[in-house]
């Protein structure tokens, strides 16, 4: 079996990228990073630095065209600050919409992407880090469980019965993620999360404070650096 | 409601525009014309002259490069001959494999890339020109039913429930399509389906032969010209 991950860089996709080593070996694993205009390349660096690490093959793609004309707060075409505070205080606010956060339909875009590249790679298999958190509440429709069994039923249908989508993480949260990289000696200190793009995570979005939590419990630090 | 249509300026998809400018009027649609690396640039003036015929907007993108480790028959980059004769005549030389001009995934790459345009544009539908005789077989696995309602489910769910997939034809042969598209009057003398880049039309390859037999079931001559 040979599998493609998707691999942004973060604490998430990072476990994925581990998982599938750990599963089907290096030399049987690709790791596609996309960038999709994002306010700052500090994933992009930290996707370069872990895909050496572990020394897998690394493609990557820039779809950020595609997004032209989305009003997303990460995009860095939008002038629009990215808000602080957890997932859940945030949605209260959005009177039943997606977060500002919510890149449109990037999830399904990126594992298109990725059916079309692992076709072409001779891959079984795509990873992904979706995971409970970032689905809750609907944040991030494109995360939940739903979406993932009927992108996988697409990708499947859609490639001739050759592709199928893995989202080990989706019944997951992202305490138990960190719990089973931690088991897998993934390098979180190579890994980027922060919204924000400054030289040191800012320690106030929701992923900073989603992925602080996560280490707390399980009685762990978080190994990068905050501003706060 | 506002629909955004998948467009490649092929006779199918310039149906679908038809109809839903038809259903919704022009400044309701808008049109999206995607290049995947094909080896002429044909279909993507016969898409220009159509959006200007129609007066409708018109986005054009190019993911070639997600396809740049494809060995498929119809990127420029592959230097391989582009098969003569009918589909079923083909797929009966490719051991159950898809045909070497199925681009990898490209119906859901092109639909994902729509959804998040759509989500940006203010979409509510995403129109798409697959039909019966593309999926005849399993020629094009991302053309059959089944496909079009695994990839609305995930584009319904990713989106949070705001795009639907519609696809008209999926359910129609070719010939059917040119009967619905005369009624609208459809300027079939503009598009362009031949899947090689020559002045005329080939004549030889499967789209040709498709199309050209599709005239003929409604009493019709094909209005374009051939080189045979």
């Amino acid at each position: 079996m040979r599998a493609l991950v998707l691999f942004s860089g973060g604490l998430d996709s990072t476990t994925a990228l581990a998982l599938a080593i750990n599963e089907y070996g290096k030399e049987n694993v690709v790791a596609l990073s996309i960038s999709y205009g994002q306010k700052h390349i500090k994933e992009i660096e930290a996707s370069n630095n872990i895909a050496k690490y572990y020394d897998v093959e690394h493609i990557f793609l820039d779809l950020s065209k595609i997004f032209e004309f989305s009003n997303c707060s990460l995009l860095s075409k939008n002038d629009i600050d990215i808000p602080k505070g957890e997932y859940k205080e945030q949605l209260d606010k959005t009177n039943g919409d997606t977060l500002s956060t919510y890149v449109p339909f990037r999830n399904g875009l990126f594992l298109s992407s990725a059916a079309a590249i692992a076709l072409s790679k001779n891959c079984d298999l795509i990873y992904y880090g979706a995971h409970k958190d970032d689905a809750a509440g609907g944040a991030y429709p494109d995360c939940s469980v739903e979406f993932n069994n009927a992108i996988n039923d697409a990708i499947y249908i859609g490639s001739a019965n050759k592709i199928k989508v893995v989202g080990p993480f989706v019944g997951m949260n992202k305490a138990e993620i960190v719990k089973l990289g931690t088991k897998l000696n993934v390098p979180y200190e190579l890994t980027w999360s922060c919204y924000e793009g400054h030289d040191k995570a800012c320690g106030k979005c929701g992923t900073c404070l989603d992925r602080i939590k996560a280490f707390e419990k399980n009685g762990l630090k978080d190994p990068i650096k905050y501003e706060v």
